[in-house]
């Protein structure tokens, strides 16, 4: 079975492609607008990795709505989250037989609710799979430390092909750096160097 | 990693543990409660599919008040949910780092809320992890094709060491046969034979 993983290069997304390789063709999906060349560095760790990788080019209008309604809220979870949600969709419209992401039990964004998940798979005649939703921070956590080689930093300053990497780019053109610094407080980025 | 599956024989519990054998040492845990001796179906599967084994004894009590809830209200759903959670507490507290079981996405019975994960896991610092939930029915449908030897019946013809058929077997010697099948409706039930 042909299984296509919406695929960051963080580590997420990297376990979810892990635990599901032993059951189904994966290929790693990485969804981007072509405003930025981070989608090469998740190919290089697909390619570390051993796994087959895809580009998916999203509308460009989506990442506009996306940075409409982040500057509207001050915060970027929406914004992220309808991009998340679109980029499941067009992925879902792919030949593949299953579609699966790195969501977990205790992120706040992106959620897929059972509801959304039963929606998605009903439309598009495919399975959707969250690998790592029945999983916890702290076995996550566990699992990375074992299995993956891993380079940790401010958002800012990790190379990492997520769409909060384009968004950041477009508002830094148009509204400064300072705007990038308010709507996406500092937190630390995971980005996967290598598998064990 | 050390892994306790609360295992039952049948496909659920069989894909949980396959999903998460190439990241833990995974033992097969059937928890019971010495009334039947349908545990032994389970260790032959467990056998079968090359992981160890384990008899977790639960207190005949819990089976006690799980028959008088079912008896109360007519259906089991509720009574074999109390059950499940007194197996995932007793687990919880043997000798694992995780602990992991074989509910699904869309099961309806039973199910381990987000916080009722979150409460087990810091009660008895242990990761709990649920890897079928992140998959809906035709997912797992379509492993177990791939992966599973199955036999499929009605309930009462289905040697499995479920809860269930420990309750039926109870409810049977005090109520008689068509308690049994007015309380229990028929259902399909699988149980697993071999691993491919």
């Amino acid at each position: 079975m042909e299984l296509g993983v919406l695929y960051s290069g963080g580590k997420d997304s990297t376990l979810a492609a892990l635990l599901l390789e032993e059951f189904y063709d994966v290929t790693l999906v990485t969804a981007q607008f072509g405003i930025s060349d981070d989608w090469k560095h998740a190919r290089e760790t697909a390619t570390a990795a051993g796994f087959a990788f895809e580009r998916l080019e999203l509308d460009s209008a989506v990442a506009r709505e996306a940075v409409d309604q982040i500057r509207d809220d001050g915060f970027p979870r929406n914004g992220i989250q309808q991009i998340h949600q679109h980029a499941l969709e067009r992925l879902a419209e792919q030949e593949f037989d299953a579609i699966a992401d790195g969501t977990r039990r205790d992120d706040r964004v992106p959620t897929i609710s059972r509801a959304q998940a039963q929606s998605l798979e009903d439309r598009h005649d495919v399975d959707y799979i969250a690998p790592l939703s029945g999983f916890g921070r702290t076995a996550v956590d566990r699992l990375v430390e074992a299995r993956l080689e891993v380079t940790v930093g401010p958002s800012e300053e990790i190379d990492r092909a997520d769409y909060e990497a384009e968004l950041r780019a477009i508002i830094a053109d148009e509204d400064g750096p300072e705007a990038v610094s308010k709507l996406f407080p500092d937190h630390e980025q995971t980005y996967v160097t290598g598998v064990r």
